[in-house]
């Protein structure tokens, strides 16, 4: 293997991205060091790209190589690896654990006290090579596309913050229309949610938030859409919903629309505090609310397997771009084009 | 109203049932009076028909209305009814249930310490009209046919045994090809199970498995069976097995193909106490299973209503006849033939 | 029977209450006429004693017989009762539920669509009589003082906000010091909670916590509280949050102090919407936050029963004072009267 | 440290165990070299010593160093080690996962397939060091004894077995009275069971389960048994049973005296299948039946050691006999004594 390798890099301060050659990572006794196929971008990559205040606060680490999504190969094995090979088709959740922490120790990887990101606080994979802690690496399935492989981190998102509590024959709402909203939308549809609606700002998204199994959708600003989705529940409100928005505007529907008793998944992250009504929204209804974050290591990726390799889950209509990845500049910008077209970009390295 | 309707009835302690008119029942303040439209035959009053020893040992009321599958509509209310209306749609769960006992106080009414059955410990269905405590009535969304309506209490049977945990992403093996069997596979696959399998007898109900959306079906004596789902399985077993086929055979391959960590839902009743390997195939195996009776009151009855309401769930390869309520002996007839054909009879009464 | 009783009385909408003879209620068939032999306090009823802007907003039907929680004997039965009879000793669930709304069938009475709160929407217990749907009737073991039995509502609030996940070998903190977060102190206490503490404001309060088994107890105001706690967690938080304090900085210290993957029981109302850090607090720490109101219709009583009857649970420190009923303003001046000293008090009929 | 250590081995297919000299063991990367301080005497090592035809058929590898209970201070970490240091005080879990199987993979690896257990499969802890794998090391509070901190992995068993569903406020029977029996009574006690039953065979140890929280305590061949523990559980049966005698009689009972709904655990290995009634005692009842081996890695250890840090479990009862490590075979012949005097005999090294 050459020494060099190509790889996105953040090289300082400022807004855009880099690709520089850089060296190939060398290999702890604990890791196993990955050929690239395809990486996929996501929201965080965008915020990273961009420089915004989020990521002027939270990258402590310059230069960094970018992005956490991907699927590649196996190229070489920390001497301490057991249950890993040379050429194993592997993608890795970005979180990178400690094993340490009490979290760690009692089931709770996904949300471990020592948490390392890939591509936030540790390089990357918009690189040609990427060295990953085995205890993070999940096997794919042949039959499964790199396009496909690759975005399974936001995609366990989705069926961990779907599926924290079972869906089959109960109704669902999702708000938001962002990539892991319309993944959640089929892995809903696939798991038996009797019907499916999505509060969205982006007609394009909207309509692929149809392909995936929506029942109904509504642009967030429609008048009436709280009375419609209640009425349409008999009066009671939805059993499920899904808060995948960020957004006040969608917190509050969210809350509003739940039933008595029902569930609230809240995952879309808030820029700033923002006030709850507590009382009436979560405590006199008796709801249960589940803040979620990450997948859980490795139950979601076994699910998700499983409805991927079935055919259950067809999350192509999603996966709006594949560009080779010396195109990643036409990559980020299609992401922050207006009207909205591309969802989900695929950087293609074989 | 007549005074006097038709009802299939036991008449005494011989094979067969009659025909014949009796009076309407008078109506209890807290209960329903409902005018049938459909009732559906199960393997219970087959039992009745032909008094065989459970038959003989079970039933200590004769005569005896015989039933306790049905929809149809109400025609009167008791004096202590709200909530319910002449002309409502419904339904009833077979089980009527005491209220008062430990169980029905917390939540676990299905398995009442005082259960009354529809047409075994007290008159059934199979009649122009049936009484019913308010208590037991679940109201029928007016878009399903009375047939489908009809079956909701092996379907919920089906409902509760398949989805007491859930599914989604996890491989699932039916044991028996009885209505309730083929009902379970129709809901796995609507709940998201990645896998289906389906252990039968009968060629045409393994064609319905099929139908139902099995993945895979086999003949219960088939060489090798136990060795090709194993091998299916990575080696580790199924995610889920539900028995329903009540025999020694059925048990016994499923506690086998079960993996360890699984869990195993026993439905089918055996007619006698049989070995169990508690500690290679239960204890070792750090199994979860669950003994499943009735269905719970009523969110078993609220999630098959939105699953059928919504299309998720097709029920209809399974409902092979529908006849008259007067030709109830070809009914009878048809679910005793072999090889069998008719999975599940239904009686119209309109 | 005479035909009139003293009852305590909201006359109209005014601060105070009074004692005047009012009809014995008449008896539906589903109700049965309850002699009261204790009622307690409840700060609810303060809030109706002070006609607070709560009580004002809340309050539709004057005059009103307040009260909510009692232990008496039944002196007659409805028509329509199967399962109780005259001289049974009972309370009752305040909570009066429709039994026909969507909750209601789903098992999840406690947050019926058509809840009337006894004392609140329809007349309570602050009476010699009150009379009460059956299906919201608990018998109580006859070696329950009345003083106990009485305050079983406020009680079953505590085991179901406490007992929502299990408690056995974890921390817990409670944040309120009125009687619900002392008797949920109690219950954690006889539930294994393997630390508890408890923020609350005041002296003679926190000292019954600690009666009831709390390991330290924290003024809310004390310097350094936070870091306190959270470095005799190891640096992680409690495992177990109960909000009973309705204030912003409960909130605000209970959604700190938890940590990541704990569960956080919403209990204490609070008087308006107030922000809340859904990114940090709840979605990066992936929590269970439950919305609690009311108890578990009838799990939480069997429990609670059981727990009271063992002796695992001794409620009487919280039990301050017992009066005759005719001094019923001297319990709420009580109640009132700063600094506080009593906590729950039981206005004794017989 | 010298090059070799004293150790109790198993050398050849035989009755009885040696104290022999052997070497120290090496290390692997990711191993800690422990020196033991307190070792405790299985059920199983006494089978290893009698030789009987269940260790004749699972043990493949002699000599063995037996010994799977311990605790002791790390003397030397691997390469790979981070989160250990030397001088930690430590126990480990039995059981030696491989991290890649799928229960491995999905929390479940206390049933993972490649399992390992010390002392059975691989060298134990029955010597003056031990190495072992790090992710099954568990740090110990410095404030417990080390004969407490040896029994941890019999103790998890037991809280595994007694808390895997909550017992707060249920009735409970314990069926057996070997020290996980004892544990189980201990940890049902502190953790709010509220009537708390044990079935045993010998009067010495069913006081020590009277003086561990029990409320009864029955010999297993009393005449009216079950019915005596079906009247004080007002007809209904118990809410949890515990079966850990792996007799046939203990089954039948357990599986009578539970009631319906109600919730078992099967810990007590069974020489060979045995006859289960199914169809009455399982399905009917609608019980919830659960397979116990091993504990959870490592709630199972964060809630014992809680318990345990906190003084609400205290296990001294149990633990019969402190022998100097050299003296241990009369540790095993204590064991083996009529009438059954010794219950848990822990070899202390320092």
């Amino acid at each position: 293997m050459s020494e060099k390798m190509k790889a996105i890099i953040k090289t300082g301060p400022h807004p855009g991205l880099e690709m520089v050659s850089v060296n190939i990572p060398s290999l702890r006794y604990d890791e196993v060091l990955i050929r690239v196929m395809a990486a996929s971008i996501c929201g965080t990559d965008l915020h990273i790209y961009k420089w915004n205040p989020w990521a002027q606060e939270r990258i402590k680490r310059l230069p960094l190589i970018t992005g956490h999504e991907f699927a590649g190969r196996i190229i070489e094995v920390g001497k301490g690896i057991r249950g890993f090979s040379v050429d194993d088709y592997v993608s890795a959740d970005s979180h990178i654990v400690c094993g340490g922490c009490l979290q760690c120790k009692i089931g709770q990887q996904h949300i471990c006290s020592n948490l390392q990101i890939l591509g936030v606080d540790r390089d990357g994979c918009f690189a040609e090579y990427v060295a990953i802690p085995v205890k993070g690496v999940w096997k794919n399935d042949d039959s499964m596309p790199p396009e496909f492989a690759s975005v399974q981190d936001p995609l366990g998102n989705a069926l961990y913050c779907t599926l924290v509590e079972p869906v089959a024959g109960k109704s669902l709402l999702v708000i938001g229309d962002g990539p892991i909203g319309l993944f959640s939308v089929g892995i809903a549809r696939a798991s038996g949610a009797s019907w499916i609606g999505l509060i969205g700002r982006h007609p394009s998204r909207m309509e692929v938030a149809r392909r995936m199994g929506a029942d109904a959708v509504y642009p967030s600003d429609e008048n009436g859409l709280v009375s419609n989705i209640i009425d349409l529940t008999g009066g009671y409100g939805v059993d499920i919903v899904l808060e995948m928005s960020g957004s006040a505007k969608g917190l509050e529907q969210g809350l509003r629309l739940l039933r008595k008793g029902g569930r609230f998944s809240a995952f879309g992250l808030f820029s700033a505090p923002l006030p709850v009504d507590m009382t009436n929204q979560i405590i006199f209804k008796g709801i249960t609310l589940y803040g979620i974050n990450g997948r859980i290591l490795f139950d979601t990726w076994y699910r998700m397997h499983n409805l991927l390799k079935s055919g259950r889950l067809d999350i192509s209509p999603v996966i709006t771009h594949k560009l080779p990845f010396d195109d990643f500049e036409k990559g980020f910008a299609l992401l922050m084009e207006r009207p909205k077209k591309a969802i989900k970009v695929v950087l293609m390295l074989e």
